[in-house]
């Protein structure tokens, strides 16, 4: 197979982890014979410290014009702390969502078995449990219009949402949902918000498509606590934009580090391939960032592209790292291992 | 000392752990002399049901001239499931939070030693955990306006918040701060909301007046993470209204039950006490919810009337309730003793 792939490292430790994606990459096309062209460019705050622009024309043609975007991560400290700042590098992921209409975000969560120890959680409450997030991407809060006063004394975001919009994940969840254990979870605030109520009346609406999932709902305060009690619950939850947000990052605390755990974001036509970690600016040329979400990811785009056998050689390369402990230093604070070592024995497992 | 106090059970096991509640307050007014007057009224579905309003009239004014507010809990799933229905009893809740001018909700997380096994999470991680959420509690997207088109296809919800409303609870978290261990955790979505940069802006410029406070600042879906990963990095955590429900609910698995914790609402002139749990109702009547974070909201209220003496006898017999083991299924699986015999145990103890 042949593919062309846009590669946008961004910011913090994006570049260093991408780097052992793509050697994964590399070595997936040498053994198995296909040819893998990377394209790179800029997005986030580097795009904006090169070009004022944090998702400059040229990347976005890029994006639209490749079988898949492979991104790092973006986001810098300097614009966080700066409520003035007119340019933030988040604006670059936001459109390039918006503008490959990348609507689905779908986050497995599983914990391995070689790290059930690592988690926070005990692992009578983690071990078993595996579901996928399907986080809505281009709409709510993140979209919808911003307002500040000349003052700077008064802001509002809007939150909206379609039908259509709800609709189009929802089948996507439901459709997930039928090929597991057929359990969706809707979580929502239907009790106090207009939007939640509108995504309970589609859900159930379309739910009658997929007469052999149950459909159950949970208030999002609730579904942050049940995720912690009793993950193993879940199968599919369905969520909005800035919930989906806030669970997925929570939900990484199953698997022991967040620096394990990749997400597609799919469009009609496009997808996009990515680390759900941030650019974790401290952490940066260090050597000592995790690769394995990136890895990861990578692994999900083979299986994008329907390379499944390839995408389970990747999968298997990091189940020996951890098994080896082969690993970086959130999952084993002594590790003498970097990200360019656990990059490394992946690549050479393959 | 003569206190009023406004009672409203509300729905689902609001009634059986309020009474609980009374209990405590009558034995502690017997033994230190104070008078105590209760008024019941109604709130929530039960309200809805007798007289078509989630918060009547009658029980608003009685309310607003009473002392303090003692409150269940609401909510009812009929309500939930039904997308068009157009009273619901969250809206009695809201209603109240907004005329009592409720802005600042208080709620203290920190795990029993006797309890410590009963959290999800690993002892290692929970023990010395000790923080405060102070949550924006009349503003957001709880109160803006809200859309939905007459086809019933497009939803929207306004959140909104002005220089004034940030500032004033800014002031109580530094305060609260300033008698802790110093140190005021901001928690928003500054990368991508307008209103959590106004947030970040406000909350820099009061932290001027408390420069032995340090600030700082993390964004909703990392705190989400932090909270299980390492939840002793906090003090005081300052968020707005709809971060601040998700979040406090997140963390009560820090304390193995939900059942345990309490909450105030401060406004100017009033003051109102409640579990943060919701109305349970598939527990209703069964005498097996947990009364102890009403009993302790009841404990709040001593303290609020700086009757210090008295809210730590409370505190010092749930504490004996725990370590006897006399507690709800919640807390111990096999546990034979329920609702009632849980706050008889701790009102003979006064
Ligand atoms: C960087 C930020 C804008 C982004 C988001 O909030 O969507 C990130 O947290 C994510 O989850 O991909
Ligand atoms: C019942 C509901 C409206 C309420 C809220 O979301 O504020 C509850 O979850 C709470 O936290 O008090």
């Amino acid at each position: 197979m042949n593919l062309k792939i846009a590669v946008l490292p961004g910011d913090g430790i994006g570049p260093e982890v991408i780097l052992q994606a793509k050697k994964a990459l590399y070595a997936i096309g040498e053994v198995y014979n296909h040819e893998f062209v990377f394209e790179e460019a800029l997005m986030g705050a580097v795009a904006i410290d090169k070009t004022g622009n944090p998702l400059p024309e040229q990347t976005l043609n890029l994006c639209l014009n490749t079988d898949a975007v492979l991104l790092g991560a973006i986001g810098d400290p300097k614009y966080d702390n700066n409520p003035n700042a007119k340019v933030r590098p988040e604006q670059g992921l936001l459109k390039l969502r918006k503008e490959l209409g990348l609507f689905a975000n779908i986050r497995p969560i599983k914990p391995y078995k070689a790290l059930i120890e690592s988690s926070p959680l005990k692992r009578e409450i983690i071990e078993g449990a595996d579901f996928t997030i399907f986080r809505e991407l281009t709409g709510g809060a993140y979209f919808g219009t911003k307002t500040l006063n000349e003052e700077g004394t008064h802001a509002s975001d809007l939150c909206e949402y379609s039908e259509e919009e709800i609709t189009r994940i929802a089948h996507l969840a439901f459709q997930s949902a039928q090929k597991r254990r057929k359990k969706l979870t809707m979580v929502d605030k239907a009790n106090v918000l207009e939007t939640s109520r509108l995504w309970r009346k589609v859900v159930q609406k379309v739910s009658e498509n997929y007469p052999d999932v149950k459909l159950d709902f949970l208030f999002v305060d609730n579904a942050a606590m049940q995720l912690i009690l009793n993950p193993k619950q879940f199968d599919v939850i369905l969520t909005e934009n800035l919930f989906g947000d806030i669970l997925s990052d929570e939900a990484s605390v199953i698997t022991g580090s967040i620096g394990l755990l990749p997400s597609v974001s799919l469009g009609k036509k496009n997808a996009l391939f990515e680390p759900i970690h941030g650019s974790y600016p401290q952490a940066k040329g260090k050597n000592i960032a995790n690769p394995i979400a990136s890895i990861l990811a990578a692994a999900l785009l083979l299986e994008h592209f329907g390379l499944t056998k390839e995408a389970h050689v990747i999968y298997k390369a990091v189940e020996k790292a951890i098994e080896y402990k082969v690993v970086t230093v959130d999952l084993k604070p002594d590790s003498k291992f970097g990200t360019n070592e656990v990059g490394e024995f992946v690549s050479n497992f393959i």
